[in-house]
């Protein structure tokens, strides 16, 4: 079976790491393979939401450390595996579907960077986060650039600087996760979320989340210099058009079904 | 009935919605009404502390809908509404004095962006909050300029892809609001908040608050850059002196209450 | 005795404020001996942990108010403190050895900055924080630039605009401090802290730290061009080989105690 697979049921589609005996490190092949899904996806109209999570024991237990230090690794085996691993991380953002972390068991190190470079994420009672590669000498340079800009700095340098695990709760607290439910109520409180946001525009959700993460980094005034033009575009849509008048004659909307771009 | 009124209390100012008919919403002529209010607050030396608050069973529920639909609506009707009320969120930051948000019922879309548009704000047991407008093929890209730069990525895209309320107890917890108390003590609650900031002197509030937002968005070493100069110059200043004097001689400092500006 | 010392114990260094007759006050000469401290700290290739704290009842209460209203004080005056002490703080952010902040009693205003700056911190239960620069008509200008980025927008500008203090609670919730404890218990959970960092490389260690603070204020994208090629770089060094291999092969590392740098 392939490493990354993709189940779809109905306007949702499950993104699956497949590895359940590595704990669904991130190899250089699994990577790619989530690109390549990632990719597809991104030209689907059909699919509105975009589940992420991993079959066995834990969600991403980060890079393969055994690939790492095999014989002639240098530093273009390291240049090519994060840059390609960033890349990666940074087709999460411009997806224009939602994409949802659905995690359990342990998510550390590339795959804690996984979670946080999801849009939303859900996760079990028991699911641990860490970014424990000061134990091992080698810091996570990579993973905290997504999660210091959720958990702040003083969370993200405890994480950092100690690699300790830190608990569901915690990382509900912190910002990390949006939901914490049961281990057998997960795929269920993933599904709900995912349901939730599927019922709305495709191209309302592509659109909005395109313009969250291209004001996000900017300073305030140059951010509603951005959005503020955004969003009069996006007024002008034809189902920001139908959304507004089915709202003034107290209807439900009907979406036009279609890939994104400004269709006026 | 003007559809923005002002009411003074002493050295408190409450700028108040006035249209209970649409749920105070923010249309244009109401936009318009906010800022030439601003406009006046500013150079008003009496007002120390403006509390912004609607009438009517909500605080704010965003733009009025019926007129984005109106026959002729084109990318110039929503280009002057969203660089209005853009231009009206930015002047609160601007404002000498600082702005309190009182919620009460709803504050959606541009009323959420509102209360995160004001440098403080403090909400009774019931108010909700949310960015809506996904819900009706509009997402809420001007909303989510502040909003996201208060309560964090995560949480923001939550309310940004579902459109769901937020209660009042997350609203604290996210640090959207500062303070929750029952309704019947929400005026008083403002009121005691703003009576607390009216002691301090005009000049040091209106220099500290335009110190605030310029170096909020610089990285680190700018901001310290710009800080140290800033507070140096604000040492120099009669109040700063006095207030220094004040304390190392044990007694209550006197402040001269003129408008703001060096004037050492 | 020196307003400040140093105390070792093993490779945990306690950098100690000692002026406890005027509650710690950053005058212009602790801030002097705090960076000589630092400068003679960083090429100390045997600590490789410093805890910060401060002798008598408080931690640290800011400047010395005495020194500021004295005769002759001008501008010069006020630009070299400021300069100065924005130096040592950022001077903390570049130390190759993590900094924990142990507080106890109050920190306030430069104190409560101080806090701030460091990269982690433990408070006792009673501690209590706050830039009430406000009431003496001199707005924590400083102080705000590394609080608002721990902390955030909402819960800063209440404090610098109201000047109350916090506690130690509300700080660990709104993430200023990593944990609290009783007040017996201070001193252990700082050292505990402090011994679960130590034990991992010093390389390690100052090339995470130094990698944190270069991208902590880009945006996302620029801060994965730089994160990628650290960490590309950061596993040619021998701890990182070592750890990764030790990891493999089921053993614990045995890290190079040397100073920082690439000695692949």
């Amino acid at each position: 079976m392939a490493d990354v697979f993709l189940e779809k049921s109905g306007p949702i589609a499950h993104l699956v790491l497949n590895s359940p005996e590595t704990r669904n490190a991130l190899s250089l092949s699994v990577i790619h393979s989530l690109m390549e899904h990632l990719e597809a996806l991104a030209g689907d109209v059909d699919v509105r939401v975009v589940i992420l999570r991993g079959e066995g024991p834990a969600f991403c237990a980060g890079h393969n450390l055994k690939d790492m230090v095999a014989d002639g690794a240098d530093i273009h085996t390291y240049r090519e595996l994060f840059s390609t691993c960033s890349q990666m991380m940074l087709k999460i953002h411009t997806l224009p579907q939602p994409v949802i972390a659905q995690v359990h068991g342990i998510a550390t190190a590339a795959g804690c960077q996984l979670v946080a470079a999801c849009d939303l994420a859900v996760a079990e009672t028991e699911a641990q986060f860490a970014t424990p590669g000061v134990k091992i000498g080698l810091f996570c340079s990579t993973p905290m650039v997504p999660l210091v800009r959720l958990i702040g700095r003083r969370r993200a340098l405890e994480m950092l600087m100690t690699g300790r695990f830190v608990s569901a709760q915690e990382a509900l607290e912190w910002g990390l996760v949006n939901r914490v439910v049961p281990k057998d109520q997960l795929a269920k409180a993933a599904m709900e979320l995912a349901e939730e946001i599927a019922q709305f525009s495709r191209y309302t959700l592509a659109f909005g989340k395109d313009a969250f993460y291209r004001q996000v980094d900017l300073d305030e005034t140059a951010a509603y210099s951005f959005a503020k033009e955004a969003i009069a575009i996006n007024c002008l849509h034809r189902d920001a058009q139908e959304g507004m008048r089915a709202f003034v004659e107290k209807r439900a909307p009907v979406w036009r079904h279609t890939a994104s771009g400004v269709t006026s």
